[in-house]
Protein backbone atom coordinates (compact mmCIF):
# COMPACT_ATOMS: atom_id res chain seq x y z
CA UNK A 1 0.00 0.00 0.00
CA UNK A 2 1.31 3.19 -0.80
CA UNK A 3 2.26 5.39 2.13
CA UNK A 4 2.36 9.46 2.73
CA UNK A 5 4.67 11.07 4.75
CA UNK A 6 2.24 10.97 7.50
CA UNK A 7 2.06 8.01 10.35
CA UNK A 8 -0.74 6.09 7.96
CA UNK A 9 -2.72 6.20 4.40
CA UNK A 10 -4.43 8.77 2.72
CA UNK A 11 -7.56 8.11 3.95
CA UNK A 12 -10.81 9.80 1.57
CA UNK A 13 -14.58 9.71 2.99
CA UNK A 14 -17.33 10.42 0.69
CA UNK A 15 -20.59 11.34 2.26
CA UNK A 16 -20.54 13.03 5.08
CA UNK A 17 -24.28 12.97 7.07
CA UNK A 18 -25.01 12.06 10.55
CA UNK A 19 -22.70 8.87 10.65
CA UNK A 20 -20.55 9.33 8.40
CA UNK A 21 -19.42 13.02 10.61
CA UNK A 22 -18.96 10.84 13.81
CA UNK A 23 -17.14 7.94 11.39
CA UNK A 24 -14.32 10.65 10.02
CA UNK A 25 -14.03 12.58 13.50
CA UNK A 26 -13.05 9.09 15.08
CA UNK A 27 -10.20 8.33 12.02
CA UNK A 28 -8.81 11.77 12.77
CA UNK A 29 -8.79 11.28 16.56
CA UNK A 30 -7.01 8.02 14.93
CA UNK A 31 -3.89 10.54 13.57
CA UNK A 32 -5.49 10.11 10.04
CA UNK A 33 -4.71 12.95 7.09
CA UNK A 34 -8.03 13.07 5.62
CA UNK A 35 -10.31 13.90 2.11
CA UNK A 36 -13.50 14.52 1.92
CA UNK A 37 -16.15 15.07 -0.34
CA UNK A 38 -20.02 15.38 0.35
CA UNK A 39 -22.71 16.76 -1.96
CA UNK A 40 -23.68 19.37 0.58
CA UNK A 41 -20.19 21.05 1.77
CA UNK A 42 -21.71 23.36 4.45
CA UNK A 43 -21.85 19.37 6.14
CA UNK A 44 -18.44 19.08 6.04
CA UNK A 45 -17.55 22.74 7.55
CA UNK A 46 -16.85 21.55 10.82
CA UNK A 47 -14.80 18.39 9.30
CA UNK A 48 -12.62 21.17 7.25
CA UNK A 49 -12.11 23.13 10.22
CA UNK A 50 -10.08 20.74 11.96
CA UNK A 51 -8.35 20.09 9.42
CA UNK A 52 -9.68 17.68 6.59
CA UNK A 53 -8.77 18.79 2.92
CA UNK A 54 -12.01 19.28 0.92
CA UNK A 55 -12.42 17.65 -2.72
CA UNK A 56 -14.94 18.62 -4.68
CA UNK A 57 -15.96 15.67 -6.56
CA UNK A 58 -15.47 12.00 -6.06
CA UNK A 59 -12.82 11.97 -8.40
CA UNK A 60 -10.72 14.26 -6.46
CA UNK A 61 -11.09 12.23 -3.51
CA UNK A 62 -10.54 8.90 -5.41
CA UNK A 63 -6.94 10.46 -6.81
CA UNK A 64 -6.28 11.76 -3.70
CA UNK A 65 -6.72 8.89 -1.31
CA UNK A 66 -4.71 5.26 -0.48
CA UNK A 67 -8.69 4.31 1.30
CA UNK A 68 -11.39 5.60 0.13
CA UNK A 69 -14.58 5.16 1.83
CA UNK A 70 -17.88 5.81 1.00
CA UNK A 71 -21.25 6.41 3.56
CA UNK A 72 -23.50 7.68 1.23
CA UNK A 73 -27.68 7.29 0.52
CA UNK A 74 -28.63 4.41 -1.57
CA UNK A 75 -27.62 2.11 -4.10
CA UNK A 76 -27.91 4.52 -6.59
CA UNK A 77 -26.05 7.07 -5.55
CA UNK A 78 -23.07 3.98 -4.37
CA UNK A 79 -23.52 3.16 -8.75
CA UNK A 80 -22.90 7.14 -8.92
CA UNK A 81 -19.99 7.71 -7.09
CA UNK A 82 -18.49 4.20 -7.92
CA UNK A 83 -19.47 3.44 -11.45
CA UNK A 84 -19.52 6.71 -13.27
CA UNK A 85 -16.94 7.91 -16.12
CA UNK A 86 -15.31 10.44 -13.36
CA UNK A 87 -16.19 7.86 -10.64
CA UNK A 88 -14.60 6.64 -7.64
CA UNK A 89 -13.30 3.45 -9.42
CA UNK A 90 -12.02 5.66 -12.90
CA UNK A 91 -10.05 7.80 -10.95
CA UNK A 92 -8.57 5.71 -8.07
CA UNK A 93 -4.66 4.82 -7.93
CA UNK A 94 -3.81 1.19 -8.43
CA UNK A 95 -3.45 -0.69 -5.20
CA UNK A 96 -6.13 1.82 -3.59
CA UNK A 97 -8.81 -0.01 -1.11
CA UNK A 98 -12.61 1.28 -1.44
CA UNK A 99 -15.16 0.52 0.83
CA UNK A 100 -18.25 1.32 0.86
CA UNK A 101 -19.82 1.13 4.26
CA UNK A 102 -23.37 2.53 2.99
CA UNK A 103 -26.15 -0.33 3.25
CA UNK A 104 -26.29 -1.27 -0.47
CA UNK A 105 -27.04 -3.97 -2.29
CA UNK A 106 -25.31 -6.98 -2.23
CA UNK A 107 -24.95 -7.70 -5.82
CA UNK A 108 -24.12 -4.44 -6.50
CA UNK A 109 -21.00 -4.84 -4.40
CA UNK A 110 -20.05 -7.97 -6.19
CA UNK A 111 -20.40 -5.97 -9.35
CA UNK A 112 -18.06 -3.19 -7.78
CA UNK A 113 -15.66 -5.63 -6.55
CA UNK A 114 -15.17 -7.30 -10.44
CA UNK A 115 -15.25 -3.72 -12.11
CA UNK A 116 -12.28 -2.62 -9.21
CA UNK A 117 -10.17 -5.69 -9.40
CA UNK A 118 -9.77 -5.37 -13.37
CA UNK A 119 -8.28 -2.01 -12.28
CA UNK A 120 -6.43 -3.42 -9.72
CA UNK A 121 -8.07 -1.82 -6.97
CA UNK A 122 -9.44 -4.18 -3.77
CA UNK A 123 -13.23 -3.27 -3.22
CA UNK A 124 -14.78 -3.95 0.45
CA UNK A 125 -18.30 -3.69 1.32
CA UNK A 126 -18.62 -2.95 5.30
CA UNK A 127 -22.00 -2.24 5.78
CA UNK A 128 -22.42 -1.10 9.56
CA UNK A 129 -25.10 -1.75 12.59
CA UNK A 130 -24.89 0.78 15.81
CA UNK A 131 -26.58 3.55 14.53
CA UNK A 132 -25.77 7.33 15.24
CA UNK A 133 -24.45 6.43 18.79
CA UNK A 134 -22.43 3.53 17.68
CA UNK A 135 -20.80 5.89 14.97
CA UNK A 136 -19.86 8.14 17.33
CA UNK A 137 -18.69 5.99 20.15
CA UNK A 138 -16.69 3.97 17.30
CA UNK A 139 -18.85 1.16 18.47
CA UNK A 140 -20.21 0.11 15.45
CA UNK A 141 -21.08 -3.70 14.68
CA UNK A 142 -19.07 -4.02 10.74
CA UNK A 143 -19.65 -6.59 8.59
CA UNK A 144 -17.19 -7.00 5.93
CA UNK A 145 -17.10 -8.46 2.64
CA UNK A 146 -14.58 -8.98 -0.15
CA UNK A 147 -10.75 -10.44 -0.04
CA UNK A 148 -9.09 -11.23 3.33
CA UNK A 149 -6.19 -9.23 2.15
CA UNK A 150 -7.94 -6.25 1.67
CA UNK A 151 -10.00 -6.52 4.81
CA UNK A 152 -6.78 -7.36 6.76
CA UNK A 153 -5.22 -4.29 5.31
CA UNK A 154 -8.33 -2.15 6.53
CA UNK A 155 -8.70 -3.29 9.62
CA UNK A 156 -7.04 -0.66 11.68
CA UNK A 157 -9.42 1.51 10.19
CA UNK A 158 -12.49 -0.15 11.13
CA UNK A 159 -10.93 -0.57 14.46
CA UNK A 160 -11.00 2.94 15.12
CA UNK A 161 -14.66 3.25 13.43
CA UNK A 162 -15.85 -0.33 15.20
CA UNK A 163 -16.07 -2.79 17.85
CA UNK A 164 -17.34 -5.91 16.00
CA UNK A 165 -15.24 -6.36 13.29
CA UNK A 166 -16.40 -9.46 11.20
CA UNK A 167 -15.07 -10.85 7.76
CA UNK A 168 -18.20 -12.86 6.15
CA UNK A 169 -17.00 -14.01 3.28
CA UNK A 170 -16.34 -12.81 -0.35
CA UNK A 171 -17.46 -9.54 -2.48
CA UNK A 172 -21.41 -8.44 -1.60
CA UNK A 173 -21.05 -11.07 2.15
CA UNK A 174 -20.90 -8.00 3.99
CA UNK A 175 -24.14 -7.06 2.35
CA UNK A 176 -26.26 -9.92 2.33
CA UNK A 177 -25.50 -10.11 6.09
CA UNK A 178 -26.26 -6.31 6.95
CA UNK A 179 -29.56 -7.81 5.04
CA UNK A 180 -29.61 -10.81 7.42
CA UNK A 181 -29.73 -8.39 10.07
CA UNK A 182 -32.56 -5.62 8.73
CA UNK A 183 -34.95 -9.57 7.89
CA UNK A 184 -34.62 -10.44 11.59
CA UNK A 185 -35.31 -6.83 12.70
CA UNK A 186 -37.83 -6.37 10.67
CA UNK A 187 -40.28 -9.27 11.85
CA UNK A 188 -39.49 -8.50 15.59
CA UNK A 189 -40.42 -5.11 15.08
CA UNK A 190 -43.72 -6.63 13.71
CA UNK A 191 -43.79 -9.32 17.21
CA UNK A 192 -43.17 -6.52 19.83
CA UNK A 193 -45.40 -3.49 18.14
CA UNK A 194 -48.10 -6.16 17.94
CA UNK A 195 -47.54 -7.37 21.50
CA UNK A 196 -47.62 -3.95 23.44
CA UNK A 197 -50.85 -3.12 21.34
CA UNK A 198 -52.30 -6.17 22.59
CA UNK A 199 -51.33 -5.49 26.18
CA UNK A 200 -52.57 -1.99 25.90
CA UNK A 201 -56.07 -3.05 24.10
CA UNK A 202 -56.63 -6.04 26.46
CA UNK A 203 -55.90 -3.36 29.50
CA UNK A 204 -52.91 -4.23 30.59
CA UNK A 205 -49.82 -2.06 31.81
CA UNK A 206 -47.67 -2.27 28.91
CA UNK A 207 -44.76 -1.43 31.00
CA UNK A 208 -45.84 -4.16 33.74
CA UNK A 209 -46.24 -6.44 30.57
CA UNK A 210 -42.35 -5.58 29.48
CA UNK A 211 -41.58 -7.12 33.39
CA UNK A 212 -42.68 -10.40 32.50
CA UNK A 213 -41.94 -10.62 29.28
CA UNK A 214 -38.40 -8.66 28.65
CA UNK A 215 -36.08 -11.24 29.97
CA UNK A 216 -37.76 -14.75 28.32
CA UNK A 217 -38.36 -16.00 25.29
CA UNK A 218 -40.27 -12.84 23.60
CA UNK A 219 -37.06 -10.75 24.70
CA UNK A 220 -35.52 -8.64 22.04
CA UNK A 221 -33.09 -5.62 21.71
CA UNK A 222 -36.43 -3.94 20.39
CA UNK A 223 -38.32 -4.85 23.24
CA UNK A 224 -35.83 -4.07 25.82
CA UNK A 225 -35.01 -0.39 23.77
CA UNK A 226 -37.81 0.51 21.93
CA UNK A 227 -40.86 -0.15 23.75
CA UNK A 228 -40.17 1.93 26.13
CA UNK A 229 -40.39 4.68 23.81
CA UNK A 230 -43.09 3.15 22.54
CA UNK A 231 -44.78 3.43 25.75
CA UNK A 232 -43.88 7.04 26.51
CA UNK A 233 -45.25 7.91 22.96
CA UNK A 234 -41.72 8.94 21.68
CA UNK A 235 -41.61 8.30 18.02
CA UNK A 236 -38.99 9.85 16.82
CA UNK A 237 -35.65 8.23 15.21
CA UNK A 238 -33.65 6.29 15.85
CA UNK A 239 -33.18 4.45 12.66
CA UNK A 240 -36.18 6.68 10.51
CA UNK A 241 -38.56 4.68 8.28
CA UNK A 242 -37.95 5.78 4.97
CA UNK A 243 -34.36 3.91 5.15
CA UNK A 244 -35.58 1.47 6.43
CA UNK A 245 -37.77 0.96 3.66
CA UNK A 246 -35.29 1.33 1.57
CA UNK A 247 -32.93 -1.33 3.18
CA UNK A 248 -36.30 -3.65 3.17
CA UNK A 249 -36.45 -3.26 -0.63
CA UNK A 250 -32.31 -4.28 -1.24
CA UNK A 251 -33.19 -7.35 1.07
CA UNK A 252 -36.63 -8.34 -1.28
CA UNK A 253 -34.95 -7.98 -4.49
CA UNK A 254 -32.00 -9.94 -2.47
CA UNK A 255 -34.09 -12.47 -1.55
CA UNK A 256 -36.08 -12.56 -5.16
CA UNK A 257 -32.57 -13.13 -6.36
CA UNK A 258 -31.62 -16.18 -4.14
CA UNK A 259 -35.16 -17.45 -4.33
CA UNK A 260 -36.26 -17.17 -0.54
CA UNK A 261 -39.61 -16.47 -0.04
CA UNK A 262 -39.28 -14.09 2.90
CA UNK A 263 -42.85 -13.59 4.13
CA UNK A 264 -42.70 -12.15 6.84
CA UNK A 265 -40.47 -9.58 5.50
CA UNK A 266 -42.74 -8.96 2.94
CA UNK A 267 -45.02 -7.52 5.37
CA UNK A 268 -43.45 -5.59 7.40
CA UNK A 269 -42.37 -3.96 4.18
CA UNK A 270 -46.10 -3.44 3.31
CA UNK A 271 -46.66 -2.15 6.81
CA UNK A 272 -43.84 0.57 6.58
CA UNK A 273 -44.88 1.20 3.15
CA UNK A 274 -48.23 2.72 4.47
CA UNK A 275 -46.41 4.40 7.34
CA UNK A 276 -44.67 6.57 4.76
CA UNK A 277 -48.01 6.83 2.67
CA UNK A 278 -49.23 8.20 5.83
CA UNK A 279 -46.40 10.97 6.38
CA UNK A 280 -44.45 9.28 8.47
CA UNK A 281 -40.81 8.57 6.20
CA UNK A 282 -39.06 10.94 9.08
CA UNK A 283 -40.31 9.02 12.26
CA UNK A 284 -38.44 6.37 14.15
CA UNK A 285 -39.08 2.77 12.45
CA UNK A 286 -40.71 1.89 16.29
CA UNK A 287 -43.24 3.93 14.68
CA UNK A 288 -44.72 0.71 13.39
CA UNK A 289 -46.43 0.97 17.37
CA UNK A 290 -48.80 3.65 15.47
CA UNK A 291 -50.18 1.49 12.57
CA UNK A 292 -51.56 -0.80 15.01
CA UNK A 293 -54.69 0.68 17.05
CA UNK B 1 -57.33 -18.79 54.91
CA UNK B 2 -58.05 -21.90 56.27
CA UNK B 3 -54.98 -24.16 57.96
CA UNK B 4 -53.93 -27.62 58.39
CA UNK B 5 -51.89 -28.85 61.09
CA UNK B 6 -48.99 -28.61 58.72
CA UNK B 7 -46.77 -25.40 57.80
CA UNK B 8 -49.18 -23.85 55.65
CA UNK B 9 -52.10 -24.36 53.50
CA UNK B 10 -53.23 -27.41 52.02
CA UNK B 11 -52.41 -27.52 47.89
CA UNK B 12 -53.66 -29.05 45.18
CA UNK B 13 -52.48 -30.24 41.80
CA UNK B 14 -53.96 -31.28 39.18
CA UNK B 15 -52.36 -32.03 36.03
CA UNK B 16 -48.92 -33.81 36.41
CA UNK B 17 -47.11 -33.12 32.84
CA UNK B 18 -43.48 -32.58 32.56
CA UNK B 19 -44.17 -28.99 33.98
CA UNK B 20 -46.65 -29.92 36.59
CA UNK B 21 -44.44 -32.63 37.72
CA UNK B 22 -41.28 -30.26 38.49
CA UNK B 23 -43.46 -27.80 39.84
CA UNK B 24 -45.38 -30.34 42.52
CA UNK B 25 -41.17 -31.35 43.32
CA UNK B 26 -40.69 -27.86 44.20
CA UNK B 27 -43.74 -27.17 46.49
CA UNK B 28 -42.93 -30.32 48.24
CA UNK B 29 -39.22 -29.33 48.96
CA UNK B 30 -40.97 -26.04 49.91
CA UNK B 31 -42.37 -28.01 52.24
CA UNK B 32 -46.30 -28.60 51.47
CA UNK B 33 -48.71 -31.20 52.00
CA UNK B 34 -49.91 -32.03 48.62
CA UNK B 35 -52.90 -33.28 46.75
CA UNK B 36 -52.45 -34.41 43.22
CA UNK B 37 -54.76 -35.91 40.67
CA UNK B 38 -53.84 -36.48 36.47
CA UNK B 39 -55.64 -38.22 33.79
CA UNK B 40 -52.78 -40.91 33.55
CA UNK B 41 -51.71 -42.06 36.92
CA UNK B 42 -48.38 -43.59 36.39
CA UNK B 43 -47.51 -39.78 35.64
CA UNK B 44 -47.99 -38.96 39.45
CA UNK B 45 -46.73 -42.46 40.32
CA UNK B 46 -43.32 -40.96 41.25
CA UNK B 47 -44.75 -38.19 43.71
CA UNK B 48 -47.15 -40.40 45.33
CA UNK B 49 -44.02 -42.51 46.05
CA UNK B 50 -42.31 -39.31 47.65
CA UNK B 51 -45.60 -38.51 49.97
CA UNK B 52 -48.02 -36.90 47.87
CA UNK B 53 -51.80 -37.85 48.37
CA UNK B 54 -53.62 -39.03 45.34
CA UNK B 55 -56.85 -37.98 44.57
CA UNK B 56 -58.71 -39.86 42.07
CA UNK B 57 -60.73 -36.73 40.21
CA UNK B 58 -60.40 -33.09 40.45
CA UNK B 59 -63.38 -33.17 42.76
CA UNK B 60 -61.21 -35.14 45.22
CA UNK B 61 -58.45 -32.22 44.94
CA UNK B 62 -60.68 -29.68 44.99
CA UNK B 63 -62.36 -31.13 48.37
CA UNK B 64 -59.45 -31.42 49.94
CA UNK B 65 -56.82 -28.49 49.61
CA UNK B 66 -57.49 -24.93 50.37
CA UNK B 67 -55.13 -23.35 47.31
CA UNK B 68 -55.71 -25.41 44.44
CA UNK B 69 -53.52 -25.33 41.27
CA UNK B 70 -54.10 -26.51 37.83
CA UNK B 71 -51.46 -27.33 35.03
CA UNK B 72 -53.65 -28.77 32.23
CA UNK B 73 -53.55 -29.44 28.53
CA UNK B 74 -56.07 -26.96 26.87
CA UNK B 75 -59.00 -24.09 27.44
CA UNK B 76 -61.16 -27.00 26.78
CA UNK B 77 -59.75 -28.94 29.82
CA UNK B 78 -59.44 -26.07 32.32
CA UNK B 79 -63.39 -25.29 31.52
CA UNK B 80 -64.58 -28.83 32.28
CA UNK B 81 -61.92 -29.38 34.96
CA UNK B 82 -63.39 -26.15 36.77
CA UNK B 83 -66.90 -25.75 35.26
CA UNK B 84 -68.28 -28.84 35.36
CA UNK B 85 -70.89 -30.49 37.65
CA UNK B 86 -68.34 -32.23 39.62
CA UNK B 87 -65.60 -29.56 39.20
CA UNK B 88 -63.08 -27.65 40.96
CA UNK B 89 -65.44 -25.05 41.41
CA UNK B 90 -68.62 -26.98 42.73
CA UNK B 91 -66.71 -28.81 45.26
CA UNK B 92 -63.88 -26.59 46.39
CA UNK B 93 -64.66 -25.04 50.16
CA UNK B 94 -65.39 -21.50 50.59
CA UNK B 95 -62.68 -19.58 50.92
CA UNK B 96 -60.06 -21.72 48.77
CA UNK B 97 -58.20 -20.25 46.26
CA UNK B 98 -57.71 -21.80 42.73
CA UNK B 99 -55.26 -21.00 40.49
CA UNK B 100 -55.08 -21.83 36.64
CA UNK B 101 -51.35 -21.73 35.85
CA UNK B 102 -52.20 -23.69 31.93
CA UNK B 103 -52.24 -20.94 29.59
CA UNK B 104 -55.18 -20.87 28.62
CA UNK B 105 -57.56 -18.60 27.37
CA UNK B 106 -58.48 -14.90 29.14
CA UNK B 107 -61.94 -14.80 28.39
CA UNK B 108 -62.34 -18.13 29.94
CA UNK B 109 -60.39 -16.62 32.68
CA UNK B 110 -62.90 -14.18 33.44
CA UNK B 111 -65.74 -16.36 33.29
CA UNK B 112 -63.81 -18.38 36.00
CA UNK B 113 -62.77 -15.59 38.21
CA UNK B 114 -66.54 -14.51 38.33
CA UNK B 115 -68.39 -17.86 39.02
CA UNK B 116 -65.73 -18.35 41.37
CA UNK B 117 -66.18 -14.89 43.52
CA UNK B 118 -70.20 -16.00 43.43
CA UNK B 119 -69.17 -19.29 45.37
CA UNK B 120 -66.81 -17.37 47.69
CA UNK B 121 -64.14 -18.94 46.33
CA UNK B 122 -60.89 -16.59 44.52
CA UNK B 123 -59.71 -17.50 41.21
CA UNK B 124 -56.22 -16.31 39.65
CA UNK B 125 -54.95 -17.19 36.31
CA UNK B 126 -51.09 -17.14 36.35
CA UNK B 127 -49.49 -18.63 33.34
CA UNK B 128 -45.91 -19.09 33.13
CA UNK B 129 -43.23 -18.77 30.28
CA UNK B 130 -39.52 -20.58 31.24
CA UNK B 131 -40.50 -23.86 30.40
CA UNK B 132 -39.04 -27.68 31.38
CA UNK B 133 -35.92 -25.77 33.00
CA UNK B 134 -37.71 -23.27 34.09
CA UNK B 135 -40.10 -25.17 35.88
CA UNK B 136 -37.43 -27.27 37.15
CA UNK B 137 -34.95 -25.13 38.28
CA UNK B 138 -38.09 -22.95 40.01
CA UNK B 139 -37.27 -19.77 38.01
CA UNK B 140 -40.65 -19.85 36.00
CA UNK B 141 -41.62 -15.97 35.21
CA UNK B 142 -45.47 -16.10 36.68
CA UNK B 143 -47.85 -13.23 35.10
CA UNK B 144 -51.05 -13.32 37.57
CA UNK B 145 -54.01 -12.14 37.02
CA UNK B 146 -57.35 -12.01 39.76
CA UNK B 147 -57.62 -10.12 43.07
CA UNK B 148 -54.66 -8.45 43.96
CA UNK B 149 -55.60 -9.77 47.94
CA UNK B 150 -55.27 -13.73 46.72
CA UNK B 151 -52.65 -12.78 44.60
CA UNK B 152 -50.58 -12.00 47.72
CA UNK B 153 -52.12 -15.29 49.87
CA UNK B 154 -50.75 -17.12 46.51
CA UNK B 155 -47.65 -15.21 46.68
CA UNK B 156 -45.07 -18.10 48.90
CA UNK B 157 -46.62 -20.64 46.21
CA UNK B 158 -45.39 -18.75 43.73
CA UNK B 159 -42.13 -17.35 45.03
CA UNK B 160 -41.20 -21.51 45.05
CA UNK B 161 -41.91 -22.22 41.49
CA UNK B 162 -40.17 -19.33 39.39
CA UNK B 163 -38.54 -15.98 40.33
CA UNK B 164 -40.25 -13.38 38.01
CA UNK B 165 -43.48 -12.98 39.42
CA UNK B 166 -45.58 -10.36 38.30
CA UNK B 167 -48.93 -9.36 39.12
CA UNK B 168 -50.72 -7.92 35.62
CA UNK B 169 -53.78 -7.04 37.34
CA UNK B 170 -57.90 -8.01 37.41
CA UNK B 171 -59.17 -11.68 36.31
CA UNK B 172 -57.82 -12.69 32.81
CA UNK B 173 -55.01 -10.38 33.08
CA UNK B 174 -52.24 -13.27 33.71
CA UNK B 175 -53.46 -14.69 30.37
CA UNK B 176 -53.55 -11.67 28.32
CA UNK B 177 -50.04 -10.93 29.19
CA UNK B 178 -49.16 -14.65 28.28
CA UNK B 179 -50.93 -13.85 25.21
CA UNK B 180 -48.27 -10.54 24.67
CA UNK B 181 -45.93 -13.01 25.24
CA UNK B 182 -47.02 -15.59 22.54
CA UNK B 183 -47.39 -12.70 19.81
CA UNK B 184 -44.01 -11.18 20.46
CA UNK B 185 -42.66 -14.82 20.14
CA UNK B 186 -44.61 -15.23 17.07
CA UNK B 187 -43.21 -12.77 14.95
CA UNK B 188 -39.41 -12.77 16.48
CA UNK B 189 -39.17 -16.41 15.22
CA UNK B 190 -40.01 -15.33 11.57
CA UNK B 191 -37.58 -12.59 11.67
CA UNK B 192 -34.97 -14.97 12.95
CA UNK B 193 -35.77 -17.65 10.63
CA UNK B 194 -36.17 -15.66 7.63
CA UNK B 195 -32.65 -14.15 8.65
CA UNK B 196 -30.47 -17.26 9.18
CA UNK B 197 -31.97 -18.95 5.86
CA UNK B 198 -31.46 -15.81 4.13
CA UNK B 199 -27.32 -15.75 5.31
CA UNK B 200 -27.23 -19.73 4.45
CA UNK B 201 -29.30 -19.33 0.81
CA UNK B 202 -26.64 -16.32 0.28
CA UNK B 203 -23.78 -18.43 0.99
CA UNK B 204 -23.05 -17.05 3.94
CA UNK B 205 -22.01 -19.22 7.33
CA UNK B 206 -24.57 -18.22 9.44
CA UNK B 207 -22.63 -18.97 12.71
CA UNK B 208 -20.70 -15.66 11.53
CA UNK B 209 -23.44 -14.35 10.71
CA UNK B 210 -24.78 -14.46 14.22
CA UNK B 211 -20.81 -12.79 15.56
CA UNK B 212 -21.98 -9.80 13.84
CA UNK B 213 -25.90 -9.17 14.55
CA UNK B 214 -26.75 -10.94 17.74
CA UNK B 215 -25.46 -8.13 20.11
CA UNK B 216 -27.38 -5.31 18.09
CA UNK B 217 -30.78 -4.33 17.12
CA UNK B 218 -31.62 -7.62 15.63
CA UNK B 219 -30.47 -9.53 18.81
CA UNK B 220 -33.51 -11.61 20.56
CA UNK B 221 -33.82 -14.36 22.72
CA UNK B 222 -34.55 -16.60 20.15
CA UNK B 223 -31.51 -15.62 18.07
CA UNK B 224 -28.91 -16.38 21.17
CA UNK B 225 -30.64 -19.44 21.63
CA UNK B 226 -32.58 -20.95 19.13
CA UNK B 227 -30.28 -20.40 16.25
CA UNK B 228 -27.33 -21.57 17.25
CA UNK B 229 -29.84 -25.12 17.05
CA UNK B 230 -31.33 -24.41 13.81
CA UNK B 231 -28.02 -23.88 12.42
CA UNK B 232 -26.99 -27.30 13.91
CA UNK B 233 -30.57 -29.04 12.85
CA UNK B 234 -31.70 -29.63 15.89
CA UNK B 235 -35.01 -29.63 16.03
CA UNK B 236 -36.45 -31.48 18.84
CA UNK B 237 -38.37 -29.64 21.27
CA UNK B 238 -38.00 -26.81 23.58
CA UNK B 239 -42.10 -25.93 23.06
CA UNK B 240 -43.54 -27.90 20.92
CA UNK B 241 -45.22 -26.37 17.64
CA UNK B 242 -48.28 -28.09 18.63
CA UNK B 243 -48.76 -26.34 22.34
CA UNK B 244 -47.39 -22.91 20.39
CA UNK B 245 -50.21 -23.49 17.87
CA UNK B 246 -52.97 -23.78 20.35
CA UNK B 247 -51.33 -20.54 21.95
CA UNK B 248 -51.76 -18.68 18.92
CA UNK B 249 -54.91 -19.74 18.48
CA UNK B 250 -55.98 -18.40 22.13
CA UNK B 251 -54.35 -15.44 20.99
CA UNK B 252 -55.92 -14.60 17.55
CA UNK B 253 -59.46 -15.30 19.20
CA UNK B 254 -58.42 -12.91 21.89
CA UNK B 255 -57.11 -10.38 19.17
CA UNK B 256 -60.42 -10.54 17.48
CA UNK B 257 -62.76 -9.93 20.59
CA UNK B 258 -60.43 -6.31 21.82
CA UNK B 259 -60.46 -5.35 17.68
CA UNK B 260 -56.66 -5.68 17.28
CA UNK B 261 -55.30 -7.04 13.62
CA UNK B 262 -52.55 -9.09 14.13
CA UNK B 263 -50.95 -9.89 10.71
CA UNK B 264 -47.51 -11.21 12.26
CA UNK B 265 -49.32 -12.97 14.68
CA UNK B 266 -52.17 -14.42 11.69
CA UNK B 267 -48.74 -15.11 9.47
CA UNK B 268 -46.77 -16.80 12.44
CA UNK B 269 -49.94 -19.02 12.31
CA UNK B 270 -50.48 -19.66 9.02
CA UNK B 271 -46.60 -20.93 8.40
CA UNK B 272 -47.06 -23.53 11.92
CA UNK B 273 -50.24 -24.67 10.73
CA UNK B 274 -48.32 -25.98 7.61
CA UNK B 275 -45.60 -27.02 9.50
CA UNK B 276 -48.39 -29.48 11.75
CA UNK B 277 -49.88 -30.11 8.33
CA UNK B 278 -47.15 -31.79 7.55
CA UNK B 279 -46.33 -33.41 10.29
CA UNK B 280 -44.02 -31.13 12.60
CA UNK B 281 -46.53 -31.09 15.65
CA UNK B 282 -44.02 -33.10 18.04
CA UNK B 283 -40.82 -30.38 16.60
CA UNK B 284 -39.40 -27.78 18.48
CA UNK B 285 -41.13 -24.35 17.57
CA UNK B 286 -37.55 -23.50 15.70
CA UNK B 287 -38.21 -26.30 12.94
CA UNK B 288 -40.21 -23.14 11.43
CA UNK B 289 -36.50 -22.73 10.10
CA UNK B 290 -37.38 -25.99 7.88
CA UNK B 291 -40.37 -24.05 6.01
CA UNK B 292 -37.73 -21.80 4.69
CA UNK B 293 -36.09 -23.16 1.64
Amino acid sequence: MMKKNTSGPIVGFIGIGVMGKSMVLNLMRGGYDIHVFTRTKTKAAELIDKGCSWQTSPAGVAAAADIIITMIGSPRDVEEVYLADAGVLAKARKGAIVIDMTTSSPQLAEQIYRQAKNLGISALDAPVSGGDIGAQQGTLSIMVGGDQEAFEQARPLFEIMGKNIVYQGPAGSGQHCKMANQIAVASTMVGVCESLRYAEKAGLDPTTVLQSIEAGAAGSWTLSNLAPRMIKGDFGPGFYVKHFIKDMNIALESCADIELRARGLQLAKELYDQIAADGGEYLGTHALYQYYK
